[in-house]
């Protein structure tokens, strides 16, 4: 085991110490959502996303440790400039709020985003979420989209915060590999992606779509399509659905159940989404 | 608005009133699980949820209403023995251990189970769940496949309760209606599914599996399908794969992402299973 650089570590007794200011209370969303826009940061926890930041190229602002787990990240850091808290478990639970079971957390700059064009340009197969609110479904769609090969993600300007500690975990890093981009104008942003020859797809269950595999028939290698996936609960706005070229749905039996959860109807539409790129390849 | 009988609605001011038993520490999973085995009943939350397992015939033992919502399910409670407790939010907290936000909840009794010949007697596409620990994730699985119209699940014997709160909850309902059984023997189990007919696909991310889609083309009207899913983590055991029939896997590409989740990979297993019925009764 590698040990690490001792000027770089440094151990806080005090949880109110002012460098350890960007972990305080994790789970108090809005001081978080706050405090990581005024200083362009995000939070990733736990060894396994830490260095999936760290592989897709961003910048450590510090690392934090427990004492337990205070070799843990060492053959990474080897090199970096941030500095490493090593903190009690008692002093980690007061700053951040909670036990911290896995012993690891670190803060990283954010970098500034990718427009739209940049991330849709070379793009076959894009999903655009307006207005999806909970964390957790967003890290979820992001893991799906990564997974089953989707080549983008496009972001309402209201849609929740993919570098937020809780979607990075659920996304297990994926928001780190899988391009996104956030539209500045939400009234008028689709157009960009219909003028990029892009035929939207609109996710609703509403009377009139079409199952989603139907649309997709025949999609051929070179076309471009995007998945416009809406809030929980409301779905896309009707401004969305107007501007559609076609309503889509995953067909449903009529049983005692509303509808699918966002991250399972997300799921099966991106498996639709890529379908036939993924058996191609795995054909060629 | 109805007004309830007042001989069944009971004001209680006593967080720990013997008659409230039923209702201590929600969210201490140990001490439900022995307390719901021990008296057979599980916990439905929320206005939605208990008008579900209502009408899915099942008999409540007492409701739980906070005061401001004591006319919650008035038109409902006609005609039921069970009493109603009406308890302030305060007493509601020091009870269930967290702010009853919903303001209702409700004691059932729980029934015995088919059998597992019973439930897959009729059925053609059924999922086998072995030893999901997660509630959550039963309760999406759940979800997905009731809405998609997979017929039944089987529950190998340590996998996580369907009635459990969080598994209903996250169910919205759908464990009240798509039926279920659980078997008895997890080493020999499967070979009453096999000898009833049904093929075997084991879901498995590893080298050798074909894609799902794959392994179902081809199926007909009658054939009999049953998709064996795995813990979160591990997956299947390897006594599962050995009798399993196929192993299937949803395509990846390659990226950093693992693996799907479980119940995204739930989601589009199901879809694959009923594809050709929904889309014969979409025809028909």
């Amino acid at each position: 085991m590698r040990c690490l650089d001792p000027v770089k570590v440094i151990e806080v007794s005090d949880a109110t110490d002012e460098r350890l200011a960007d972990y305080v209370r994790l789970r108090d969303v809005n001081l978080r959502k706050s405090l990581e826009a005024e200083h362009g940061l995000f939070m990733a926890e736990g060894e396994k996303v830490i260095r999936r930041a760290l592989q897709a190229g961003y910048r450590p602002r510090s690392f934090l440790l427990t004492e337990r787990r205070r070799e843990a990240l060492a053959d990474v850091m080897e090199g970096l400039a941030a500095p490493v808290y090593v903190v009690s478990e008692d002093v980690a639970h007061r700053l951040v709020g909670f036990d911290l079971h896995r012993g690891a957390l670190a803060s990283f700059h954010r970098r500034p985003l990718p427009t739209v064009e940049q991330v849709i340009a070379d793009a076959r197969s894009v999903v655009v979420l307006e207005d999806i609110v909970d964390h957790t479904n967003v890290g979820a769609i992001f893991r799906s989209a990564a997974g089953l090969g989707v080549d983008a993600v496009v972001l309402a300007p209201r849609c929740a915060d993919p570098l937020y500690r809780r979607s990075i975990k659920v996304s297990m890093g994926a928001v780190f590999t899988l391009p996104y981009a956030r539209l500045d104008d939400w009234y008028a942003g689709l157009g960009e992606l219909s003028r990029l020859g892009f035929r939207l797809l609109a996710m609703t269950p509403a009377p009139g779509s079409v199952p989603i595999a139907e649309a997709l028939a025949g999609t051929g290698a070179r076309d471009r399509n995007a998945l416009l996936m809406g809030t929980e609960g409301d779905g896309l706005s009707s401004r969305w659905m107007e501007q559609a070229d076609v309503c889509v749905r995953v067909p449903m039996v009529d049983r005692d159940v509303d509808s699918l959860n966002v991250t399972a109807a997300a799921a099966i539409a991106c498996y639709e989404l890529v379908r036939g790129r993924v058996e191609d390849r795995a054909a060629g």
